[in-house]
């Protein structure tokens, strides 16, 4: 569209006028979760595992906590598998041209030099390409749709995406030179989503990317007209070994050291494509203003720790949460939380606990009920940053589920920037932490080991 | 975010189930206007003047037409200035490093070999940068922001659409060796905006790109920290004579010839980054839909003309309405029409025509009545596409004016595809155009010329 000739007048008139009213400031918070997410995002950016802005992002977060009164601040450095992103582009060039937005998976290896030029075959569903013969994709591009949609606690995520963790070692297997899915999300923008992918032991890792929405539904809508497909795909992303990452880790010292701590984790990494804002440097602001405002009403009788992870997105042969295990496995805990899943607003809480544990679970409960949170079935897992300290010594979890209705139209895109948070929604999270904080850090009783199934 | 344990049997059990439903179909609409906009985008894509994807959505469209009943249909090729994008990059170096999603206006020249590394200077308006002393960014880099919003109207376009039209002269003016703006856009993806520049005469045309909204946020926070910024800016897109575009045309004959046409106009190109479907294959869509679905009630009276135009985007030195207006200048039209603001409900008309047509005016609007169209006071100008005919022959005008509350969060941008478009709004467009034609097409009383003052 060009400038209508009605607008003209309105256009010369502010263009001669110097009292134009100044940018609007972007939207800005308080407080220090808010100070967290911005400074990470503003200062360090996209600081995938391995990378040098990792690294500066482990500094940083080291000042932050020492600057906030935190104690015992270290950073423990390890090593892992590191994934590198490269040049990456594909096209359709049959039947009809068209370029297509795309990114590879990490743990993605490369494609040949000069790209790799193939048919391209549809498959609408993960189980479509499974009942697929053995080495009918020889040569060939597979590309994996399905039908994801946004939900509330986010369960769409695991079904659907296991065509991303999945997809591309069955395609391995059928013999496929290439795959390519629909991004795991739920927004229409032309932003793919990138995440692992995890190639099984005993297949040959392939070229993997996802295309953005939009771009699924146009080679579906290509699909559908019967003729073959083909496809131009780059993707120079690659494995480097030994990559250096690290935790950061800090304490609130209780009044009652010798008793078993809480510990409370984020990831300080991020996906390379954006500055990691919901994913998860508001993780992070969290549960650090959380442990704060826990001691508005006095010391707390409990050491809190809060963990700042590194490596939870590319962790698989290693992350942070494994690191702390082997470290500070021999340290007593009582209880362990994580925030992983965003910036929106806690709706709803799952506690595993002990059978005698069920009076601290009421206590936790009634101490959210004012603020709308609804407990809720269901085991509490923590997740990946938690799980192997979990795991080691049988803690208790709570689980604060934040609502994730949107979380996936920015999960792992370039869109996951920090006018995504919302410091509102944000200081939701801080107060329900701090809530919870209150009652378990205080717990003078012993809090019981849970004894899982798995 | 990693799989939670939770999930994890609800994911076994989806794999081993070869029941599962397919993958849902995108939005898909029914009608001759869902057939254009779904057919442009899945089989041509993005098409910018001067391109053989435009070559081939002449072709197309010519095939389209006349497969639907037009007759005369006939494409009319001419030559224009043509702008070819080039690779494109951008990064802040100082004080922080951060990757910057950037793409370069039309009409930008190349920046050199190995990219422009210099200062940035952050200037909040155009009237700030217009303030500058002259000489004073000679060698660094001007960033321009503003403060657009979102407006039903569209209004926003005018003033703050200037930053990107004027605001890389008035850097030049200043001595600056680049230009970047924020992108002139209403959104919050990593998608920036491109649009043509227009360099004045008088000036040397300079690199010039737009960051998205979130990158110019960055932008914002980080100057607002009062350190020296940097930028390393690769923008290597560039102008080229001679390129070839063209419009298509064809007719619905009317049952008297001797009267004065009916002309509707929509542009055929697109930017080339998306497959242009609110940018302007809806258009396409509504003009010859409504065409069509005026022949219901019978033949009108009047010829009605589509105009599928080419290089409306770039056509600053020469587009589609001109050279139309160049060939048929002689053939008497008695009203235009345009379609240009993507493919959400109309909501207002206007109607520029003599005082003698008060009555055809009345019959128009209360035609739009029943459809909860509101009249408006203001001028009906068109769009670029007719201006020139209109100018030449002082036409009437009828602008019905669509919703474009959300137009400018998709405009010029990679998000410019079919899953925007709502099929029942896109209808409700055509059946408003076809209310229209069925008053203006069967007036048999002359429709008088329109004086205007500028």
């Amino acid at each position: 569209m060009k400038i209508p000739t009605a607008l003209r007048a309105v256009l010369c008139a502010s263009t001669l006028s110097l009292s134009l009213p100044a940018a609007a400031a972007p939207v800005q918070g308080t407080g220090v979760a808010w100070e967290i997410v911005e400074g990470l995002t503003t200062e360090i950016g996209p600081r995938p595992a391995g990378s040098q802005a990792e690294d500066r992002a482990r500094d940083w977060g080291a000042q932050k906590l020492t600057a906030l009164g935190f104690r015992n601040v270290r950073v423990e450095e390890f090593k892992t598998l590191g994934w590198q992103r490269g040049p990456e582009s594909a096209k359709l060039t049959a039947p009809y041209p068209q370029p297509l937005a795309i990114t590879a998976l990490g743990f993605s290896v490369p494609t040949p030099k000069g790209g790799l030029k193939a048919e391209l075959v549809y498959f609408p569903t993960l189980a479509a390409l499974e009942a697929a013969p053995a080495g009918s994709l020889k040569g060939r591009v597979a590309f994996i749709d399905h039908a994801m949609r946004a939900a509330q606690d986010g369960s769409g995520y695991g079904p659907y995406g296991d065509v991303r963790r999945k997809g591309p070692t069955v395609a391995s297997r059928k013999g496929a030179a290439g795959v390519v899915i629909r991004s795991a999300g739920t927004d229409s923008h032309r932003n793919p989503h990138t995440g692992v992918t995890i190639f099984a032991k005993d297949v040959k890792p392939i070229p993997a990317g996802a295309v953005s929405n939009p771009d699924a539904d146009l080679i579906a809508r290509t699909a559908a007209r019967g003729q073959p497909l083909a496809i131009d795909l780059t993707l120079m992303g690659k494995p480097f070994p030994d990559a250096t990452s690290g935790n950061v880790i800090a304490d609130l010292p209780g009044r009652d050291p010798s008793l078993p701590i809480i510990v409370l984790a984020c990831h300080l990494d991020s996906w390379d494509l954006a500055t990691g804002a919901v994913d998860d440097a508001s993780g992070c602001g969290i549960i650090t203003a959380a442990a704060l405002a826990a001691q508005e009403g006095g010391q707390p009788l409990r050491t809190i720790r809060v963990l700042w992870s590194g490596n939870e997105e590319t962790g698989i042969a290693g992350g942070g949460g494994d690191d702390y295990a082997k470290r500070h496995g021999s340290e007593p805990h009582a209880l362990a939380m994580e925030s992983d899943f965003g910036a929106d607003k806690v709706w709803q809480v799952r506690f595993s606990h002990a059978p005698q544990d069920k009076g601290l679970a009421d206590r936790v409960r009634a101490a959210l009920w004012p603020m709308g949170i609804v407990p809720h079935e269901g085991k509490a897992d923590g997740g990946a940053d938690v799980e192997a300290i979990i795991a080691a010594q049988n803690l208790a979890v709570i689980d604060l589920g934040q609502d994730g209705t949107h979380y996936f139209d920015l999960h792992h895109t370039p869109d996951d920037t920090l006018d995504k948070v919302d410091p509102a929604a944000l200081q939701q999270n801080v107060d329900a932490w701090a809530a919870v904080l209150k009652v378990v850090a205080n717990e003078a009783a012993p809090i019981g080991k849970v004894q899982r199934a798995d």
